[in-house]
């Protein structure tokens, strides 16, 4: 097995990929279908989400600049949506940094969001697969690598070649998991970043928290269908069998 | 001053930059000029170099696939060109992700070379410039992100923030500096790195020894001229003044 990092989003990645936005997407949606939610679509546009929303009842979730557009029924703070039960909704997410990576890398056959707090049940859906190649893109922050994406990335690295040992590291792997290193304790890593820094400004420090936590969810989001619309494209996840 | 790190070269980087290539350009080019060489020209064309040389007399440096090819006078390992004197010449370097890089960037206001190697003297030249934004662009190996370059950047990021306390990291720079915390001693990283890997196959550890090294050289080599041939592109640095 191949085990390959992206620290940005490229066209095309290797076999399995597993896209990794820890602050806060993908730490978020293991949450919302742990609590009882059924699908969700990711956007980066209002607009489209709200048409969205209007046409199927989905539960609007999302942020501009870190925080929920008006009309909006909650924001994306994993801190927040940890109390909110979704029992049989579906919902429409808005954010930036992963549906923008979605979008950039094209064709996937089978894409799955991974972050620190499902990363036992990822570990563990990824190997089931038996891939040759994982790729593991993490979406950065703004454009750019960032901290806490590098180093969730490492973590998952990490912790597929301990279940897979012949397993071999490209060279950003080998960075990514050097940072493990360098952050026993992947708050800290997250309080650092770029991302953890922004939403410390806005004062969702609690969002850090639970980003950091490791292996509560059971929930490995896979990607079932990516739609183009004229305000956008709609990419809609539900939970891998289990 | 915004301290900026592209893990990989990007066209248009901002201010004054700073291509990093640990193994081996960046190492080599400061030795070169220890040891007297006046000029060097970098390219990835083995063929351009050979005419380069026949045209001008330079000594004839370079590699492929991590060795000397047939008729170079020396290839890139700067554990030999150590002990080789070069006073009052010039020379011609073939190597792949220096130049590469180079070509990649576009065209840049003031570049210069650094390494671990220069790590001292490029600091000083650095903020000699008083720049605004300092661009750290690492080489990359064979089109990937890999951990020396990254380290270095990292290194150089924080010896530059510990001069200009209020300078302000990028995200890939707090990863860059995340990592020197992993890598106490650099050459573990460059021994762990994808470029470290590939010379140590090739017997040429000695290499990665002499590149861990800090502050050994007070030369900043800086690009002057960039000409366009028929055959590829070349790249004139000669030492900054001091």
């Amino acid at each position: 097995m191949r085990l390959r990092v992206d620290l940005l989003p490229a066209a095309d990645p290797q076999g399995v990929v597993v896209l990794v936005d820890t602050l806060r997407t993908c730490t978020v949606a293991p949450i919302l279908f742990d609590n009882g939610l059924t699908s969700l679509a990711l956007t980066p546009r209002l607009k489209l989400a709200r048409r969205f929303a209007t046409e199927t009842g989905a539960v609007l979730l999302g942020e501009r600049a870190g925080l929920p557009p008006e009309g909006f029924n909650h924001g994306n703070s994993p801190a927040e949506l940890r109390g909110v039960r979704f029992d049989g909704r579906a919902a429409v997410m808005v954010s930036q940094n992963a549906p923008t990576a979605l979008a950039r890398l094209g064709a996937v056959d089978r894409l799955l969001l991974g972050s620190l707090y499902n990363a036992e049940a990822l570990v563990e859906r990824v190997l089931e697969l038996e891939p040759e190649t994982v790729t593991l893109v993490c979406s950065g922050f703004d454009g750019q690598e960032d901290l806490d994406d590098a180093l969730t990335a490492g973590f998952l690295a990490a912790r597929l070649r301990q279940r897979r040992p012949e397993a071999r590291y490209d060279g950003a792997a080998r960075l990514a998991v050097g940072l493990l290193r360098a952050f026993p304790d992947p708050v800290e890593a997250l309080w650092d970043s770029a991302a953890g820094r922004y939403l410390r400004g806005l004062e969702l420090g609690d969002d850090l928290a639970v980003a950091g936590m490791v292996a509560q969810s059971g929930v490995v989001p896979e990607l079932r269908e990516r739609v183009e619309r004229d305000e956008g494209q709609l990419f809609h996840f539900t939970p891998a069998a289990r």
